[in-house]
Protein backbone atom coordinates (compact mmCIF):
# COMPACT_ATOMS: atom_id res chain seq x y z
CA UNK A 1 0.00 0.00 0.00
CA UNK A 2 1.39 3.63 -0.74
CA UNK A 3 1.25 5.51 2.58
CA UNK A 4 1.88 9.08 3.23
CA UNK A 5 4.05 10.56 6.15
CA UNK A 6 3.88 13.93 6.59
CA UNK A 7 5.81 15.29 9.65
CA UNK A 8 8.01 11.95 8.54
CA UNK A 9 11.36 14.05 9.74
CA UNK A 10 10.44 14.05 12.88
CA UNK A 11 11.24 11.52 16.07
CA UNK A 12 7.81 9.71 15.35
CA UNK A 13 7.46 10.27 11.90
CA UNK A 14 11.11 8.31 11.33
CA UNK A 15 9.97 5.27 13.17
CA UNK A 16 6.55 5.30 11.86
CA UNK A 17 8.04 5.73 8.26
CA UNK A 18 10.38 2.73 9.18
CA UNK A 19 7.75 0.46 10.49
CA UNK A 20 5.60 1.15 7.69
CA UNK A 21 8.28 0.04 5.34
CA UNK A 22 8.65 -3.48 7.46
CA UNK A 23 5.29 -4.22 7.50
CA UNK A 24 5.93 -3.76 3.25
CA UNK A 25 4.59 -0.06 2.65
CA UNK A 26 5.42 1.82 -0.03
CA UNK A 27 5.87 5.30 2.47
CA UNK A 28 6.29 8.64 0.92
CA UNK A 29 7.81 11.18 3.37
CA UNK A 30 6.62 14.46 3.63
CA UNK A 31 7.55 17.28 5.76
CA UNK A 32 7.90 20.86 6.29
CA UNK A 33 11.92 20.39 6.00
CA UNK A 34 13.23 17.46 4.14
CA UNK A 35 11.67 15.14 2.07
CA UNK A 36 8.94 15.68 -0.27
CA UNK A 37 7.90 19.47 1.18
CA UNK A 38 4.53 19.91 2.57
CA UNK A 39 2.95 22.19 5.50
CA UNK A 40 -0.22 21.44 6.96
CA UNK A 41 -1.11 24.86 7.59
CA UNK A 42 -1.18 25.19 4.42
CA UNK A 43 -4.12 23.51 2.23
CA UNK A 44 -2.94 24.40 -1.08
CA UNK A 45 0.65 22.52 -0.26
CA UNK A 46 -1.61 19.37 0.88
CA UNK A 47 -3.47 19.74 -2.09
CA UNK A 48 -0.63 19.34 -4.64
CA UNK A 49 0.79 16.53 -2.72
CA UNK A 50 -2.02 14.74 -2.39
CA UNK A 51 -3.12 14.98 -6.20
CA UNK A 52 0.85 14.10 -7.25
CA UNK A 53 0.21 10.54 -5.40
CA UNK A 54 -2.46 8.83 -7.22
CA UNK A 55 -3.11 4.84 -5.78
CA UNK A 56 -2.78 6.65 -2.26
CA UNK A 57 -3.89 3.83 0.22
CA UNK A 58 -3.34 5.72 3.59
CA UNK A 59 -2.17 9.21 5.11
CA UNK A 60 0.00 9.17 8.61
CA UNK A 61 0.04 12.87 10.13
CA UNK A 62 3.08 12.96 12.70
CA UNK A 63 2.60 17.00 13.48
CA UNK A 64 4.74 18.44 15.76
CA UNK A 65 3.01 19.71 19.53
CA UNK A 66 2.44 23.00 20.42
CA UNK A 67 4.62 25.38 22.99
CA UNK A 68 3.31 25.65 26.50
CA UNK A 69 1.83 29.31 27.10
CA UNK A 70 0.14 30.01 30.02
CA UNK A 71 -3.57 31.87 30.08
CA UNK A 72 -2.56 34.36 31.75
CA UNK A 73 0.43 35.68 29.19
CA UNK A 74 1.97 35.94 25.87
CA UNK A 75 -0.28 37.24 22.70
CA UNK A 76 -3.23 35.51 22.12
CA UNK A 77 -0.91 34.17 18.92
CA UNK A 78 1.33 32.66 21.01
CA UNK A 79 -1.08 31.16 23.16
CA UNK A 80 -2.87 29.45 20.30
CA UNK A 81 0.24 27.70 18.85
CA UNK A 82 -0.69 24.87 17.31
CA UNK A 83 -4.41 25.99 16.07
CA UNK A 84 -3.46 26.11 11.92
CA UNK A 85 -1.18 23.48 11.96
CA UNK A 86 -1.99 20.55 14.65
CA UNK A 87 -5.59 21.59 15.08
CA UNK A 88 -6.66 23.02 11.61
CA UNK A 89 -4.53 21.48 9.47
CA UNK A 90 -5.27 17.75 10.52
CA UNK A 91 -8.74 18.55 10.33
CA UNK A 92 -8.27 19.93 7.01
CA UNK A 93 -6.35 17.32 5.79
CA UNK A 94 -8.88 14.72 6.60
CA UNK A 95 -11.21 16.60 4.63
CA UNK A 96 -9.30 16.78 1.72
CA UNK A 97 -7.52 12.95 1.97
CA UNK A 98 -10.83 11.78 1.82
CA UNK A 99 -11.42 11.84 -1.95
CA UNK A 100 -8.02 10.68 -2.70
CA UNK A 101 -7.93 7.50 -0.48
CA UNK A 102 -9.73 4.34 -2.27
CA UNK A 103 -11.46 1.41 -0.12
CA UNK A 104 -9.90 0.21 2.57
CA UNK A 105 -8.04 3.36 2.92
CA UNK A 106 -7.10 5.49 6.52
CA UNK A 107 -6.20 8.67 7.92
CA UNK A 108 -4.44 8.52 11.06
CA UNK A 109 -3.92 11.56 13.17
CA UNK A 110 -1.71 12.43 16.32
CA UNK A 111 -2.91 13.49 19.15
CA UNK A 112 -1.56 14.83 22.39
CA UNK A 113 1.52 14.33 24.57
CA UNK A 114 -0.11 15.39 27.99
CA UNK A 115 -1.87 13.07 29.93
CA UNK A 116 -2.32 15.77 32.86
CA UNK A 117 -3.17 18.80 33.02
CA UNK A 118 0.31 21.06 32.96
CA UNK A 119 0.84 24.42 33.45
CA UNK A 120 0.64 26.44 30.20
CA UNK A 121 -0.81 23.26 28.48
CA UNK A 122 -4.78 24.48 28.68
CA UNK A 123 -4.82 24.99 24.83
CA UNK A 124 -2.49 22.04 24.06
CA UNK A 125 -5.72 20.14 26.20
CA UNK A 126 -7.94 21.80 23.71
CA UNK A 127 -6.28 20.74 20.70
CA UNK A 128 -5.53 17.26 22.08
CA UNK A 129 -9.20 16.30 23.37
CA UNK A 130 -10.48 18.23 20.34
CA UNK A 131 -8.86 15.60 17.65
CA UNK A 132 -9.80 13.04 19.70
CA UNK A 133 -13.34 13.91 19.37
CA UNK A 134 -13.16 14.38 15.67
CA UNK A 135 -11.72 11.51 15.45
CA UNK A 136 -15.11 9.33 16.94
CA UNK A 137 -17.34 11.90 15.67
CA UNK A 138 -15.70 11.40 11.88
CA UNK A 139 -16.71 7.97 11.76
CA UNK A 140 -19.98 8.78 11.70
CA UNK A 141 -19.35 10.73 8.74
CA UNK A 142 -17.72 8.47 7.27
CA UNK A 143 -19.57 4.96 7.28
CA UNK A 144 -18.15 3.31 4.23
CA UNK A 145 -13.97 5.00 4.99
CA UNK A 146 -11.25 6.09 5.22
CA UNK A 147 -11.20 4.88 8.45
CA UNK A 148 -9.61 8.19 11.07
CA UNK A 149 -7.65 7.11 13.61
CA UNK A 150 -5.87 9.27 16.50
CA UNK A 151 -3.12 8.17 17.84
CA UNK A 152 -2.07 9.94 21.24
CA UNK A 153 1.75 9.00 21.48
CA UNK A 154 2.54 10.85 25.45
CA UNK A 155 6.20 11.18 25.80
CA UNK A 156 8.75 9.46 23.64
CA UNK A 157 12.15 8.13 25.23
CA UNK A 158 13.90 9.53 22.66
CA UNK A 159 12.32 13.13 22.84
CA UNK A 160 12.65 13.12 26.95
CA UNK A 161 16.61 11.89 26.05
CA UNK A 162 17.06 15.18 24.14
CA UNK A 163 15.69 17.09 26.89
CA UNK A 164 18.16 15.90 29.14
CA UNK A 165 15.27 13.95 30.75
CA UNK A 166 14.93 10.09 31.63
CA UNK A 167 13.69 8.57 28.43
CA UNK A 168 12.27 5.49 30.91
CA UNK A 169 9.24 7.80 31.72
CA UNK A 170 8.23 7.53 28.09
CA UNK A 171 7.90 4.82 25.24
CA UNK A 172 10.39 4.48 22.75
CA UNK A 173 9.84 5.85 19.64
CA UNK A 174 9.44 2.46 18.25
CA UNK A 175 6.70 1.14 20.42
CA UNK A 176 5.09 4.34 20.01
CA UNK A 177 5.23 3.25 16.20
CA UNK A 178 3.11 0.01 16.42
CA UNK A 179 0.47 1.99 17.24
CA UNK A 180 0.48 4.19 14.33
CA UNK A 181 0.82 0.82 12.39
CA UNK A 182 -2.00 -0.85 14.23
CA UNK A 183 -4.11 2.45 12.77
CA UNK A 184 -2.87 1.68 9.61
CA UNK A 185 -3.34 -1.83 9.02
CA UNK A 186 -6.29 -2.43 11.59
CA UNK A 187 -9.72 -2.22 10.89
CA UNK A 188 -9.96 0.58 13.96
CA UNK A 189 -12.21 3.45 13.14
CA UNK A 190 -12.71 6.44 15.33
CA UNK A 191 -10.60 5.65 17.65
CA UNK A 192 -7.97 6.84 20.34
CA UNK A 193 -4.16 4.75 20.11
CA UNK A 194 -2.26 5.15 23.20
CA UNK A 195 0.76 3.53 22.88
CA UNK A 196 2.63 1.77 25.17
CA UNK A 197 6.11 0.16 26.26
CA UNK A 198 6.55 -3.14 24.62
CA UNK B 1 -22.03 41.30 42.01
CA UNK B 2 -21.75 42.84 38.80
CA UNK B 3 -21.88 39.68 35.98
CA UNK B 4 -21.60 40.00 32.37
CA UNK B 5 -23.83 37.43 30.24
CA UNK B 6 -22.74 37.24 27.01
CA UNK B 7 -25.32 35.99 24.31
CA UNK B 8 -28.10 37.36 26.70
CA UNK B 9 -31.15 37.31 23.91
CA UNK B 10 -30.91 33.44 23.33
CA UNK B 11 -33.31 30.64 25.05
CA UNK B 12 -30.66 30.19 27.74
CA UNK B 13 -28.83 33.58 28.15
CA UNK B 14 -32.61 35.26 28.99
CA UNK B 15 -33.09 32.04 31.66
CA UNK B 16 -29.63 32.47 32.81
CA UNK B 17 -29.82 36.37 33.19
CA UNK B 18 -32.91 36.17 35.26
CA UNK B 19 -31.80 33.03 37.16
CA UNK B 20 -28.79 35.53 38.20
CA UNK B 21 -31.15 38.49 39.00
CA UNK B 22 -33.50 36.29 41.10
CA UNK B 23 -30.02 35.71 43.14
CA UNK B 24 -29.42 38.98 43.82
CA UNK B 25 -26.77 39.74 40.64
CA UNK B 26 -26.68 42.90 38.39
CA UNK B 27 -26.62 41.55 35.59
CA UNK B 28 -25.28 43.30 31.76
CA UNK B 29 -26.75 41.54 29.53
CA UNK B 30 -24.85 41.64 25.92
CA UNK B 31 -25.31 40.34 22.45
CA UNK B 32 -24.77 40.39 18.95
CA UNK B 33 -28.47 41.37 18.38
CA UNK B 34 -29.31 43.47 21.23
CA UNK B 35 -28.35 45.33 24.92
CA UNK B 36 -25.35 45.94 25.24
CA UNK B 37 -23.43 44.77 21.79
CA UNK B 38 -20.54 42.78 21.56
CA UNK B 39 -19.04 40.00 19.29
CA UNK B 40 -16.75 37.09 20.72
CA UNK B 41 -15.21 36.77 17.25
CA UNK B 42 -14.01 40.02 17.76
CA UNK B 43 -11.93 40.86 20.29
CA UNK B 44 -11.56 43.83 19.91
CA UNK B 45 -15.30 44.73 21.29
CA UNK B 46 -14.84 42.22 24.21
CA UNK B 47 -12.29 44.47 25.47
CA UNK B 48 -14.00 47.44 24.61
CA UNK B 49 -17.08 45.95 26.78
CA UNK B 50 -14.55 44.26 29.83
CA UNK B 51 -12.89 48.23 29.80
CA UNK B 52 -16.14 49.48 30.41
CA UNK B 53 -17.35 47.50 33.21
CA UNK B 54 -15.44 47.96 36.34
CA UNK B 55 -16.16 45.89 39.59
CA UNK B 56 -16.80 42.85 37.41
CA UNK B 57 -17.65 40.02 39.39
CA UNK B 58 -18.30 37.29 36.89
CA UNK B 59 -19.18 36.39 33.15
CA UNK B 60 -21.35 34.04 32.02
CA UNK B 61 -20.58 32.98 28.19
CA UNK B 62 -24.21 31.67 26.60
CA UNK B 63 -22.36 31.28 23.07
CA UNK B 64 -24.51 30.02 19.82
CA UNK B 65 -23.45 26.53 18.39
CA UNK B 66 -22.50 26.24 14.98
CA UNK B 67 -24.41 24.22 12.42
CA UNK B 68 -23.91 20.71 11.27
CA UNK B 69 -21.44 20.25 8.32
CA UNK B 70 -20.53 16.95 7.19
CA UNK B 71 -16.84 16.23 6.62
CA UNK B 72 -17.82 15.23 2.78
CA UNK B 73 -19.06 18.21 2.56
CA UNK B 74 -19.34 21.74 2.38
CA UNK B 75 -16.24 24.79 1.92
CA UNK B 76 -13.81 24.47 4.60
CA UNK B 77 -15.62 27.83 5.67
CA UNK B 78 -18.70 26.22 6.45
CA UNK B 79 -17.52 22.98 8.05
CA UNK B 80 -15.69 25.35 10.28
CA UNK B 81 -18.51 26.98 11.72
CA UNK B 82 -18.22 27.95 15.16
CA UNK B 83 -14.31 28.66 15.23
CA UNK B 84 -13.68 31.98 15.86
CA UNK B 85 -16.85 33.09 18.32
CA UNK B 86 -17.95 29.61 20.14
CA UNK B 87 -14.02 28.06 20.09
CA UNK B 88 -11.39 30.82 19.81
CA UNK B 89 -14.02 33.62 21.36
CA UNK B 90 -14.43 31.61 24.11
CA UNK B 91 -10.91 30.76 24.80
CA UNK B 92 -9.85 34.88 24.01
CA UNK B 93 -12.59 35.69 26.08
CA UNK B 94 -11.46 33.79 29.10
CA UNK B 95 -7.75 35.69 28.84
CA UNK B 96 -9.25 38.68 28.48
CA UNK B 97 -11.58 38.65 31.19
CA UNK B 98 -9.17 37.33 33.96
CA UNK B 99 -7.25 40.71 34.45
CA UNK B 100 -10.94 42.46 34.84
CA UNK B 101 -12.51 39.87 37.74
CA UNK B 102 -11.21 40.47 41.20
CA UNK B 103 -11.36 37.87 44.23
CA UNK B 104 -13.82 35.62 43.72
CA UNK B 105 -14.67 35.95 39.84
CA UNK B 106 -15.53 33.56 37.94
CA UNK B 107 -16.05 33.11 33.78
CA UNK B 108 -18.51 30.32 33.26
CA UNK B 109 -18.60 28.80 29.33
CA UNK B 110 -20.76 27.16 27.28
CA UNK B 111 -20.16 23.72 25.63
CA UNK B 112 -21.94 21.61 23.46
CA UNK B 113 -25.70 20.63 23.05
CA UNK B 114 -24.72 16.74 21.37
CA UNK B 115 -23.80 13.91 23.65
CA UNK B 116 -23.22 11.37 20.99
CA UNK B 117 -21.84 11.66 17.70
CA UNK B 118 -24.01 13.14 15.04
CA UNK B 119 -23.56 13.16 11.44
CA UNK B 120 -22.31 16.38 10.95
CA UNK B 121 -21.58 17.21 14.06
CA UNK B 122 -17.74 16.60 13.81
CA UNK B 123 -16.60 19.56 14.21
CA UNK B 124 -19.03 20.59 16.68
CA UNK B 125 -17.77 17.52 18.67
CA UNK B 126 -14.47 19.04 18.57
CA UNK B 127 -15.27 22.10 19.70
CA UNK B 128 -16.94 21.12 23.09
CA UNK B 129 -14.82 18.52 23.86
CA UNK B 130 -11.49 21.13 22.92
CA UNK B 131 -13.74 23.82 25.67
CA UNK B 132 -14.40 21.08 28.20
CA UNK B 133 -10.52 19.82 28.24
CA UNK B 134 -9.84 23.32 28.19
CA UNK B 135 -11.34 24.31 31.33
CA UNK B 136 -10.09 22.00 33.09
CA UNK B 137 -6.74 22.38 32.33
CA UNK B 138 -7.07 26.41 32.27
CA UNK B 139 -8.11 25.93 36.23
CA UNK B 140 -4.47 24.58 36.55
CA UNK B 141 -2.95 28.12 35.01
CA UNK B 142 -4.92 30.16 37.57
CA UNK B 143 -4.98 28.67 40.96
CA UNK B 144 -5.58 32.26 42.67
CA UNK B 145 -8.60 32.70 40.06
CA UNK B 146 -10.47 33.30 38.50
CA UNK B 147 -12.89 30.06 38.60
CA UNK B 148 -13.65 28.92 35.14
CA UNK B 149 -16.15 26.28 34.16
CA UNK B 150 -18.07 25.54 31.76
CA UNK B 151 -21.74 24.16 31.19
CA UNK B 152 -22.41 21.66 28.93
CA UNK B 153 -26.21 22.02 28.01
CA UNK B 154 -27.54 19.69 25.82
CA UNK B 155 -30.82 20.25 24.29
CA UNK B 156 -32.87 22.41 25.76
CA UNK B 157 -36.42 21.67 25.76
CA UNK B 158 -37.86 25.77 24.04
CA UNK B 159 -34.79 24.87 21.37
CA UNK B 160 -36.72 21.65 20.72
CA UNK B 161 -39.99 22.91 20.96
CA UNK B 162 -39.41 25.68 18.55
CA UNK B 163 -37.71 23.22 15.99
CA UNK B 164 -41.48 21.29 16.51
CA UNK B 165 -39.87 18.63 18.27
CA UNK B 166 -40.52 17.05 21.83
CA UNK B 167 -39.77 19.50 24.46
CA UNK B 168 -39.69 16.41 27.44
CA UNK B 169 -36.80 15.53 25.61
CA UNK B 170 -34.88 18.09 26.52
CA UNK B 171 -33.91 20.17 29.62
CA UNK B 172 -35.96 22.97 30.48
CA UNK B 173 -33.95 26.55 29.99
CA UNK B 174 -34.71 27.31 33.69
CA UNK B 175 -33.20 24.03 34.88
CA UNK B 176 -30.25 24.71 32.19
CA UNK B 177 -29.77 27.99 34.34
CA UNK B 178 -29.44 26.42 37.84
CA UNK B 179 -26.54 25.02 35.98
CA UNK B 180 -24.72 28.27 35.28
CA UNK B 181 -25.83 29.71 38.52
CA UNK B 182 -24.66 26.83 40.69
CA UNK B 183 -20.95 27.38 38.45
CA UNK B 184 -20.94 31.26 38.80
CA UNK B 185 -21.73 31.25 42.51
CA UNK B 186 -20.49 28.14 43.87
CA UNK B 187 -16.62 26.78 44.24
CA UNK B 188 -16.29 24.85 41.35
CA UNK B 189 -13.20 25.58 38.88
CA UNK B 190 -12.48 23.41 35.67
CA UNK B 191 -15.63 21.64 35.75
CA UNK B 192 -17.79 20.70 33.50
CA UNK B 193 -21.32 20.83 34.65
CA UNK B 194 -24.30 18.75 33.16
CA UNK B 195 -27.83 20.28 33.43
CA UNK B 196 -30.90 17.82 34.13
CA UNK B 197 -34.40 18.64 34.64
CA UNK B 198 -35.26 19.24 38.20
Amino acid sequence: MKTLVIGATGVIGRAVSAALEEAGHEVVRASRRGGVRVDIADPDSVAALLASLPGLGAVVCCAASGNLTRLTEGTDAEYLTGLEGKLLGQVRLVRQAIGHLGTGGSITLTGGVFEEPTPGGSFGALVNAGLEAFAAAAAVDLPDGPRVNVVSPGWVSETLEAMGRDGAAGTPARDVARAYLAAVTGTYTGRVLRPTRA
